[in-house]
């Protein structure tokens, strides 16, 4: 694509949402921002105006009036981009927005490609690559942890946390060097335990942003939670139950539910992304059915974690055995829920179902009774073995990728130090461990990397 | 609702389209507006910045960072309200934009009703009732004509007419009022010539402004145009065609086509709307085809143009003929359009459909031959008596509705006059019709209308 080319045009997108408003925005930036808009802007001269100000005119293609709109001015460096930037605040019609679009293409700018602006921001240094991978996610983030995440990367304490590990493996580069340099001499500049001692610290906070991504895909992108079970376990009405308000439609007839239904549930500030399967029934005669059964078993197949709901007043207890060692064997994350409650009595359910010892949730999904719970034991399932750290949160599948290089290089350097091997051999695993730290913020990076990272932005970002 | 007790309170809305952007916009209106965006913003004190500038700062709640924003300023009576308004632009995240929203309604903001910041607007002097009602049309528009005509109405152009015509109707009021004064002495201020003229001239206006709505209705809402016809006619090709995408499933199975598909198509600045039916046939095996069909015969009865659609080569002369006068009995604007000219030759199928003399257009939508000439005819057809006049284009029913009621006035004083009516009851209906006037541009209005006005509106306007 060569965005190296192209640095030096002004490109113009719809900054706001698609569809109808109160207002939308169109932004334009680079070293013709303000000219090009000038040109289509009745009202003050806006090349003689200070940046940060808002100026009331319209917008015109020859005697045609398309707008009043409002436009924001700022001058480079002080804007988003880092270039000058005009954002033209109109009426939210798509079609007026088309129009302007079409009468700035007209007078020399270019369509933005998804994320330019941001990728703008970070040629012209405004931020790190963490940071504009941040502002893609914050976009997308749905619930106050990835809120939270993508924020503290926006904010750069990502960048930070990076730039303190390259900190402390230069000081551990510059040791190593001086005893290369007086290795002749037999002279020990820092003591082994204090090499050893700055090389695990760095790998400890290197394994911790590893390790943090387990939380971090969780954060990131929400757990699936299939619901499955016989047809009338009441797998819609707990769905219902869980989101409070009617979603799925419910009925008495069994396979009503033909079609997977995706809702999501916000537990502790984490997505949970409930899915509705169709009755689990071999040998049905409806074809359209008999793709359901199909997907459902997919959805089981692909799910964080599957909740097995059953009826305790019509299941058999060896059949629920069977179920969960079948679930056991597959080695899929399983909670086993006995729904009805109401209609057989808690007390004798939890009789009839001794055999299971304590790991069924006893429910009444149609009174709502310990729904709650089950939310709780969704969230501790999904929270199983991922630890919360301080600080940075990687929830960036590339960032993952990178921080696992920089650790098989370290743990080169720790077995070149116990094996005695040449320094400069050392020295080449520091090297490589600087690079992928690098990769990350985009200090070291190619136009392919950034036009792939940027590729999976919106577009008028 | 009773607006006028809730106009000093402080609004805020998402004035920008719902859904993930680049940015998202959030407008607080009122008194309070710049204090209490002063309460959630971390940057400089916005109460002693001038107005029209922009700050960066950042949102918080508590310790918590919300999102780095820009804040744009707006001091009363220099804004879209007349009040204070602050703008807050942030990420175009949905989770992001309720999260702002949330902090300013605690912070003693009221959730915005549709509309009620061009309330505001209105009920501060900054635009009169067209022009207010023009801003939700201007949104709204989708076409080169619907567009233009609010913007006339917006930038004030409606209400320049009618204000000349009321300046008109109080001049006329003054002569006849005169002449009443010295009805005893037999003075004649005016001669009646001149009156007859002064009353005339206005209802003449009135009267273009009526007549107007033809066009307006048309250019607001839209042409409906039905493609009926036999299965295997040809529609969904004609369709694409039209469209030039593939936008129905097209296959040669007869049938295909179950439910209507409407499509917009520009022509000359005025939009179509394509409705595809369901190919018509009575006996069909299929429930689902069967509504289908249904549905076709509503489209048909709702479409202000239908293009009967048949193949040359397949069809009976005799049949097109019936289905021509059958067509001809409901007085629906229909134009007959032969297909697949392609399969049997325009010269051939020229001759064999030489009875139906000139009435029909012969086109092979297969090959896109005469689609052109087939979009202009529906033009012609949905133009047809409706004159475009210079100036207004009445696009709005309301405004509809009270011009007919001031023709009515302006009649019954023609007639007054004509009877030699006692100038007192022909003063009357000049008040009457000074009334329905004032009705357009909100001058005289209640409550209740002010609220079914702005309840159409989106929220954030």
């Amino acid at each position: 694509m060569g965005w190296m080319y192209t640095i030096n045009d002004t490109i113009v997108a719809l900054a706001t949402a698609p569809g109808e408003g109160a207002i939308g925005v169109i932004r334009l930036s680079g070293s013709e921002a303000i000219a090009i808009a000038e040109k289509i802007f009745k009202g003050k001269k806006l090349s003689k105006l200070p940046s940060h100000t808002l100026h009331l005119g319209k917008i015109v293609a020859g005697e045609t009036t398309i707008d009043e709109v409002v436009v924001s001015l700022f001058k480079g460096p002080k804007s988003y981009t880092g270039e000058n930037v005009v954002e033209i605040s109109c009426h939210g019609s798509p079609y007026i927005l088309q129009q302007i679009i079409d009468l700035c293409l007209k007078q020399g700018a270019r369509m933005a490609k998804p994320g330019e602006f941001t990728l703008r921001a970070f040629l012209k240094g405004k931020m790190d690559l963490t940071q504009a991978e941040a502002v893609a996610d914050l976009i997308a983030s749905q619930s106050g942890a990835s809120h939270q995440a993508a924020m503290h990367n926006l904010r750069g304490g990502f960048s930070q946390e990076l730039r303190s590990m390259r900190e402390e493996l230069i000081k551990f580069s510059a040791l190593i060097e001086l005893e290369l340099d007086f290795s002749q001499e037999d002279v020990e500049f820092a003591d082994r335990t204090q090499l050893y001692d700055l090389i695990s610290r760095i790998r400890e906070a290197t394994r911790r942003l590893v390790d943090s991504f387990r939380l971090g895909n969780v954060i990131k992108n929400g757990v699936s939670v299939a619901i499955i079970g016989k047809p009338n376990a009441g797998k819609s009405t707990l769905l219902n139950a869980l989101l409070n308000e009617e979603r799925a439609i419910v009925s008495d007839i069994a396979g009503t539910t033909r079609d997977t239904i995706e809702e999501v549930l916000n537990i502790n500030g984490v997505l949970f992304r409930l899915i509705d399967t169709a009755g689990i029934r071999e040998h049905s005669s409806d074809a359209i059915e008999r793709i359901g059964v199909q997907r459902s078993k997919e959805a089981m197949s692909n799910a964080d974690v599957v909740v097995y709901l059953f009826d305790l007043k019509e299941s058999l207890v060896a059949d629920i055995i069977d179920q969960a060692e079948e679930l056991k064997k597959t080695g899929t994350t399983y909670i086993l829920v006995g729904n009805k409650s109401d209609a057989l009595g808690i007390g004798n359910a939890k009789e009839k179902f001794a055999a299971l010892d304590n790991n069924i949730l006893f429910i009444s999904a149609k009174n709502k009774e310990n729904t709650q719970q089950l939310k709780e034991a969704l969230y501790e399932l999904a929270m199983q073995g991922k630890v919360k750290p301080e600080g940075t949160i990687v929830t960036n599948a590339r960032h993952y990728g990178a921080l696992q290089d920089v650790l098989r290089s370290l743990e080169d350097i720790k077995k070149g130090m116990d094996e005695n091997l040449p320094g400069d051999l050392v020295a080449l695993d520091i090297r490589n461990a600087l690079h992928y730290l690098g990769d990350i913020t985009g200090e070291v990076t190619t136009e392919d990397k950034l036009d792939y990272i940027f590729s999976k932005f919106c577009i008028g970002k």
